[in-house]
């Protein structure tokens, strides 16, 4: 089994980097958002940044990760901001791991409440079934959000 | 008749304090959220910082504002984060007044939705009404997001 770190380091870029470029699903923009949060993570902590993170590393690789935080208007909902499994570590339940790590150290300082956003295209078929898969429910739709026939789901689940 | 105004200057920081603190419907902190964004506004331009603002001035003095700014995430949505009159000009319907302006920059710049969101607390009654009065449609309802029976509505209106 990988094993599962809260912590990240500067090494963790380019292989958070070479993660996200794999799943296929982002557009780089947005990957140098993730790698932003990393940044601001590495030099604040987490606490002052609001950027909380899991790894899974198998032999000291990073394989996945997932960062969150805490939803600064709220007082017990946490948002999970991203989430990915390196694309050959696919189909191992890797994600419901991070997903189920993530929800703990959530739950271990304090937060009730978990958040994920995403597109209804049919493109995140797999991830709204993974979301559902593991206990998260459809909170809302927001029609339209992202652009033309583009809205936002809002995934929900009390931990 | 107030007049309008799409710029903001240093000056605007102890008035927006003032307008903001006078509504009793803000923390301290959220007032303080709000002078910061009038702050990266003014290091970095509203395109820059993402922060676009409208001002309701009477004789000289700021008596409303909003600010908004284009979603990073979407092609066409942008969202409404503050929008407050000061006590003693409440009743003369300048709220819908700095709405409209809010609505007619948004589109001028090229967006097709605008957002807001509110809480579901009692002491909103008067917001919600305000956004339906302003043919804003109940798009989503996020329970308990905010805390312990306190829930999230988002609103949308198509521009």
């Amino acid at each position: 089994m990988p094993e599962v770190s809260f912590e990240i380091t500067t090494a963790d870029r380019p292989a958070f980097e070479k993660i996200l470029a794999s799943s296929g699903f982002f557009y780089d923009f947005e990957i140098e958002v993730a790698l932003s949060l990393a940044d601001e993570t590495l030099a604040q902590g987490e606490e002052k940044s609001g950027y909380y993170w899991v790894r899974l590393l198998e032999e000291g690789e990073v394989i996945g990760f997932a960062t969150f935080g805490p939803n600064p208007s709220s007082v017990h909902s946490w948002d999970i901001y991203w989430l990915a499994v390196q694309q050959e570590h696919r189909s191992k339940h890797y994600g419901s791991v991070i997903l189920k790590e993530t929800e703990n150290r959530i739950r271990s300082v304090g937060g009730k409440i978990a958040w994920i956003e995403t597109s209804g295209r049919p493109l995140y078929e797999p991830t709204r079934h993974f979301y559902l898969k593991n206990d998260y429910e459809l909170e809302a739709t927001l029609r339209e959000f992202y652009g033309p026939g583009d809205p936002k789901l809002v995934y929900r689940k009390v931990l």
